[in-house]
């Protein structure tokens, strides 16, 4: 029905802090890579955005840490536009590790014009996410 | 009633990214910086986690982005402890510049041992938190 | 002679990785945090180098780390200006913590247009450098 | 001769900086991402080194910045074993974009034991790295 893909990341050093597990701000980054790399897999990257005049800011973000995740850890990120409104979106994250859930979160973006205004998703994005186009 | 301070950051380079604006992964460092510095203003400090056998790992982050925070910002991080239960706690963040809210959040922490079991926030600190006690 | 500084950093968890020490890498981040700090209390910012429509890019960065930082670690980052060239500077940095020396690093900066062609380095921050100015 | 390859990094907001291209001190994490890779590819980990009773603390970090990488940018980080010596090593980086180089560096290691005394750095990591053995 929407769009969704599992996004691989390996835990490096950089990412952990010194109590051994990741540091809780750096899931931000794993849910950023991982809403990325679902535009490219629709076939559309920050060149379309800015080619429609639009940009996705944060406005909300949110995590829950069910379990730490550790160095050299492979991290299945799985993400899902859970929400799609008019001027605005939700992506929804499950991080795995060998199929058990460690964290899970949402990030909310407004939808904007390069100037910041507030704008309609533009339609062949929306069409991408509900899944009846594709790139 | 409850403990409460501002800690200042100063926005960096390396904080941003190239919408220009504090990237929204590191208001988690800020958050971060402002609790420890709260602890320090009490007049304990990782040391006497330590000592006390307790750690309070992240088990929830909430973060609201109102308006953007740029390179060179002084932002004031009005950090408090918004609950204070048996085996967990809850600390508020308030993120300003020049008295305008850019940013609401708060994070949420299990008291654990060291070992990972759950353990009731120490006396002292709960004290200190209360404002009944002052190192 | 030259300018000089001593900035502090206070270490968050962020900053640190598993082994329980700073991160390599953000030995960068306080450099930089330095050097702006350093150009700020020349009375000079981010906002002067645009109006001299100038960008001072890094080339090259070097650093030799000779004792570990942990959490908490209150350090000074000692940063002057090592070298002044015609369309380059070097910025020199010592990182201590209470008297001890921590690491030694370098950054070598490009004197740029905001098109990014070399350019001279502007002659009032060339006599703030010197010590022969003061905004 | 040496242990060499190529490790892949996607680009992603959180490592840009306002500049619009990516922060001097992420090449960091890139350097660390692909010498973790490297070892993993010739069949060992953190895991071995631990077994090994052998930490490799980065004594020296260098980065020459000749071309600025940007978002989404899939960047090849060629990491080749540089240097062997008896309690000592050097990893030499070569950061490219369709061929072209972006940046170069070389991060040099002491080999200790956990305890932080100089070791030898273990013969089957030593052959591993000459190509002698494979895991």
């Amino acid at each position: 029905m929407s769009a969704t893909l599992i996004h691989q990341v390996r835990v490096i050093f950089g990412d952990t802090d010194q109590m051994g597990v990741v540091y809780y701000g750096n899931y931000m980054r794993f849910f950023e890579a991982s809403r990325a790399a679902l535009l490219r897999s629709l076939g559309r990257s920050q060149r379309d955005l800015d080619e429609w005049d639009v940009a996705l800011p944060v406005v909300e973000a949110h995590c829950r840490y069910r379990r730490p995740a550790h160095y050299e850890d492979l991290l299945d990120i799985e993400v899902t536009v859970g929400e799609l409104r008019g001027a605005s979106m939700r992506f929804d994250y499950n991080v795995r590790r060998d199929g058990m859930v460690l964290a899970e979160g949402y990030t909310r973006h407004a939808c904007v014009s390069t100037k910041g205004r507030p704008k309609r998703v533009p339609e062949p994005l929306r069409a991408l996410i509900q899944g009846q186009g594709r790139a």
